[in-house]
């Protein structure tokens, strides 16, 4: 931990607020597929978009919930039953109210702190949730390839939100 | 600028080493690719890799360039003369030492200041810097889907370096 008098580089409320520019930019994103090629469209035996937003949310919300309550829950990348545009914009919408419910009970201090996420993965509570951001905007990159191969505009990178 | 008297969420130290193995980890992507896929392979009308990379040599090195020394410059995102791989490999290990070289030059303060990036973008510090690593990670992914669809498996995104 780096103990310091003088100025955060970037408080916790900035970096929350970063993520939420990030997912509301994903959510356009899922918006942006035909409902079909959500669930079905791929290229080179990739997965589909909708099974990436499935490893999305596996991550973002339970992952910060386990870092404000300690509870290590097992990771899970599948949702069973979940078929349409509108589910999963649902359970993406749920999934950032979560995250900001959590958010706020993570102390500053926690940060810096090392912590073994989902019980299999060590690294400090920082670089930990860099690399829930970081994953997301791989991911959704790899999906503005798909939409482009399809002859869909993809919303601007830099438009958040 | 948010002042305290105890923790940084993440220190300079740490910013430039998350962001020194995401380059370490593009590099490798770089490399991925077969020569000429390099420069010519492309999906749905996008840019080649390496007119991605193009880009990204414009952002970086000049950008911390800029931040530490405050002598604005302008965007430059094309490289004349460079079509081959060693080429573009060559100016990526160069723009990961200048970003080194001038990143020890910007004070912690200066991370909340808002500055206007090459006099046309503006934002706090910290959010152009973040800017550049969520940018780099947004072309890979990209990348990614173009080196899958040559049958190509690239590099874990979880290693980095």
């Amino acid at each position: 931990m780096n103990t310091n008098t003088t100025a955060q580089i970037i408080s916790t409320t900035e970096l929350l607020a970063h993520w939420q520019g990030h997912r509301s930019l994903t959510r356009r994103v899922i918006e942006a597929f035909p409902e079909k090629e959500l669930f079905e469209y791929s290229i080179g035996g990739m997965r589909t978009f909708s099974g990436m937003v499935m490893e999305l949310l596996g991550i973002g919300g339970p992952g910060i919930k386990e870092i404000a309550t300690g509870n290590i829950g097992e990771l899970n990348e599948h949702f069973e039953g979940i078929n349409t545009k509108e589910q999963l914009l649902q359970l993406w919408d749920e999934a950032s109210n979560i995250i900001n419910t959590y958010w706020e009970q993570i102390p500053e201090e926690k940060f810096g702190e090392e912590i073994t996420i989902f019980g299999q993965y060590k690294g400090s509570t920082w670089s930990t949730i860099f690399y829930f951001i970081d994953n997301e905007i791989h991911h959704r990159g790899e999906a503005y390839v798909y939409l482009r191969s399809m002859g869909i505009t993809p919303p601007f990178f830099y438009e958040r939100p």
